[in-house]
């Protein structure tokens, strides 16, 4: 459909005749289902990415009340199959997504509520920043939920929650929805209506295999991604404090000074724990200002703990204990710690090295 | 923004004041910039693919006479940059793309005009139904385009084209616009004004390097893909012509009985000749049915040689010679042949094998 | 030069006017360097492997005394650099070699003894059997070994032990000596004569580092195998515990019933620890039977706790705490575990993955 | 058993006393089949390769006439299998062996001769100096062959050769047999007694395939390397002239000045065409001197044409068209090249790549 680029051109005909043969020879375009690149390409194939979505920032302290009130006025069950509340864009219209490919939303499960069994190709996995008390069973294997923890539904994995204590609990799932869609690519399968276990088990089997570390099952095959579908806390928090106390010591560790941070990796083969979606936790010393950084696509933080500042362009924000912020494609972005401060971070970064697309452009520090 | 799933919702509500209370959750919701998903699951995450995107038909009957025309009216020069005209799905709102992944254009260039310098991430290729005497050059190696022939242009290399001789000539290009356009991922840079190079030699260097069946140069790095640039119709129809030869001599090479097929890819790897696009060329004997398939992802097709008759999902559309059409996701698709009938093929494959996302299914022959 | 085969031959001749034409020819070809593949195809291209090497068996009970008289004898120093006694099999003439490929030995470090800095092609391991006290300094990292342990020093690495206590203390080495000797590929490179550090911490850097499951630092890069450069017993002895009690609440996880195993592995990759030789744990319950198999390649094992019975073509072995016993290539091989088994093995079967050359055949229980 | 070093280091025993003891020690150790490292370490683990091979040169002009006059008394057939001729290298003793992991022989087929069907573990190849009129039979694909073309027999594919014509032939055949010796890794099996086939096709199967520049059949899969199994003389040759053809317009695309290289791969992965045999074809315009290299592993030579001056180690030899010589690892190795010189070259490189042993060292130009 013309647009000002034509307009301006048409404006360029030399003659009234020629101006007529054109906006006849659009007209003919517009019935044969064509378009003239010449009138498009700036929007189209841009200098640099320009993202519809823009730098957002969704406060626990809303979230989580929200998620509460749902919890008294909508059941969970069959059809909508789980209570979760999706973190929309500002910017992206019509699509509850928090970025062009990721999904973030709180789930909330009140005391002894289940959600059924179903399982998709879109891939997903649940961090929890508060509460316990839920187990979500993936292919039958019950795995405990408690802060600090990042739990895994691998693309096409049957799974389900069960609230088996008195509290209600609430976590954020986060799934490549937007990523499949656009693709074309999501397949849904409803599950059994019974739950296929209650068992509450402190340590769930997939961790009983897998989670030795250097050590592989000969006798269990690695048959998708990840073999591990739990990892704890207690590991990560170590994991950072020791890549801190090495920086102390000397040792060039660290992302940056001062920036320690671990990703969540499948012991079978060392890859992300996800096959679309990277998972990460950073750990930043108090005063620590992070070196600003813009990259190809886009992620979401939560923080864990402490507070900071963070910079999303031409945004700044104070951002404490729970608050999600999204960072679009290619949005300079810094954090300036203000205590110690720990944040769980996910991102679309191996579909872009899938790809051949992935770019960053670290700034010098100034 | 409640939908009708949400208006189900309340009309079931117990009492008014629940319901008041839900519209008041749900306006919470929309100003917290929040999207439940139990009015959205059926929506976002469907059972099997709905693509946006409908099979669609492009006749070369009516798209080489706009091209002409258009090459009347339409210079070629800085801006613009190029002469194309994009297929548009007829089912995709605003935007200028064959399906919800691919980008396909006509792109017409008069006798001695020359289409100037730039790179984007974007991956392109060239393939060409009719005409000759353009060469591309692409990192200033200039490659010949002539009937059968594809040409590639890998992510971010410098190309230009050039018209020596007195004859305009067409083409049709591919494109991973609209992906790289979902994923935030394009970068442009124009080059110089000048053509790096007016050369018109029958052989370009790449093949002169790569070009030889099962044989690497020692001395020059395979930098990307893809190290040949050139695929020539003397080797693809000869390619498809040994395979139906063997098939004939009692050999299962073929895809199946009558149905001769090659992927266009990398000598220096083996995997697909671009990185997000795949490329093939397929040959059916007359009389040859294809068994009906579904596949994850969309494809365009352009018919070289022959006639036949296409069923997508419950359209049935004879196409012959130039004639493009789309298979979007999922959609089952068969081809008749009622000639002799060559097409050349290309589609989003390469995408869902690096993201674990695809899927086929072969439908038994009845 | 002449072999029974030819003799045989030369008997078959028609007449000795031919026998002595063969003679002649014989004599060219000894002279000009050559030898007829017609004489030799038996023994150079065998039906199956006929390994040179033969079952063997070393006691504990005789190596450690051994190591013991050469502890008070022979000092550790420039030169030899390591007070280590090679396992030799008895049928492999002249090389101090445990197979063809795999160099096995006892190493013993005296009271406040040290052995200094060297590194080499050769891809080396430690396994502790018994005792404490001894780091071993690979590139300046203080890794604690202890009973139950493994320690690597993959190629390359300069390494140095130190022994800070009053207690003596030995282990097993394992290289690839035969191996890379035969390929004619070994460098050698000395270290400074002082030690890097006489550190005693109990946690190494590369533990702390690599040591988390499924948890990648992402600052420091994996620059070799392997990131991880010591298993502790701790985690072994968990993993195989975890194994069984799965196997007891009916999931299939173990190699075969009542046979646990690990892989000790790379974080970074999920591929072997080392890249030329394979590192195992096995457990087996008491009582239970491995299948009989045979494998191209060769191992050793160490016996770590228990007794069993092992079976090694026609030789039949009780071995207990502390023994070490080498199986040669393709040679049926059985464990009966007489107690509860605990053992550790190593052996070259990466080799023959890494060459297309790996098979094995896993007889049926009888 | 006790060598020099140890008698060195009796003679430095403070007394008689302690000299009788450490005799006692490695008699114990002698009867425990364990032999002390510290006598043996400079012989186990050079500072470098000390490979026993040495440099060697065979003659054509001796070759040959010694491979007719066997045409003349030897058969072919069942036991011996093959009537070919091996080079040894003269400093390893006892084996057959060019270097200590490759064999090289020249086979010759008289008139009308067949030679059975067998398959080995082995991966063989043969390269054609002279000579046409064999067919190769392998898994029932008559393969012909004519001089500069090399043709594969990978890993346990059988393989047969049959002379259609009236006139004798002769090749070289190389093979791995030392290497998968020494790993006691080879398997063989034979055939039936009958050809599989007699047929005389002047283009194989795996040509019609797979023989076409990027061209990938989809419908037929490549099961094991290499699709491709003859590469024929008329598109090594092509690439090479191209190559050089580039390098005088000003490319620099060779692998040194004046130094056209191509290296057999296999088109579905762009790999070594054979697993465990690196296979090359270079050309030297007349003049060219290459620079000085030396390389972990071994290989071998075969001029084709032209000749040259090779510099090997310590030895300087003037070879011209089918003289065949070894280089042995490490060992200093230049070309000068008196006339435009082309030659084949086969090595074990992929063994060191696929085992992380691989080094080259490049002499800077004097």
């Amino acid at each position: 459909m013309p647009n000002e680029a034509q307009t301006d051109f048409e404006t360029t005909a030399s003659s009234e005749k020629e101006a007529q043969l054109l906006r006849s020879l659009y007209a003919d375009f517009e019935s044969a289902s064509l378009t003239p690149l010449w009138t498009q390409r700036e929007g189209l194939m841009p200098m640099r990415p320009e993202p519809a979505a823009v730098p957002a920032v969704w406060r626990w302290s809303t979230l989580y009340p929200l998620a509460q009130r749902a919890g008294e006025l909508v059941p969970v069950g069959r059809g909508g199959e789980r209570r979760a509340i999706a973190l929309r864009n500002p910017a992206i219209p019509d699509e509850p997504y928090a970025t062009p490919t990721l999904w973030a939303a709180i789930q909330y499960l009140g005391p002894w509520e289940e959600a059924p069994s179903h399982r998709h190709t879109q891939t997903a996995f649940r961090f929890v920043i508060e509460g316990e008390g839920v187990w979500t069973n993936v292919e039958g294997d019950a795995i405990a939920m408690c802060r600090g923890d990042l739990l895994l539904t691998p693309s096409w994995h049957f799974h389900e929650h069960h609230n088996s204590t008195g509290q209600p609990m609430a976590w954020i799932d986060g799934l490549d929805i937007p990523l499949v869609k656009q693709l074309d690519a999501g397949f849904f399968e409803f599950g059994p209506d019974e739950m296929s276990t209650h068992a509450t088990p402190a340590r769930s089997r997939n961790e009983m295999l897998w989670g030795h570390p250097g050590l592989t099952p000969i006798g269990a095959r690695a048959e998708t991604r990840s073999t591990l579908a739990a990892y704890r806390w207690i590991h990560t928090d170590r994991a950072l404090s020791e890549q801190l106390e090495l920086e102390l010591a000397g040792h060039p560790v660290t992302v940056e000074p001062g920036h320690a941070a671990v990703r969540y990796t499948d012991p079978a083969s060392g890859a992300d724990a996800l096959r679309t979606i990277r998972t990460e936790f950073h750990r930043l010393r108090a005063g620590t200002v992070t070196r600003t950084s813009r990259t190809v696509g886009s992620s979401v933080w939560q923080v864990f703990d402490g507070e900071g500042t963070v910079t999303l362009g031409d945004r700044r924000e104070v951002v404490t204990r729970g608050d999600l912020f999204a960072v679009p494609s290619w949005v300079p972005f810094t954090i300036e710690a203000t205590s110690s401060f720990d944040a769980f971070r996910f991102s679309d970064e191996p579909v872009y090295e899938a790809l051949g697309l992935a770019r960053t452009d670290l700034q010098p520090r100034t």
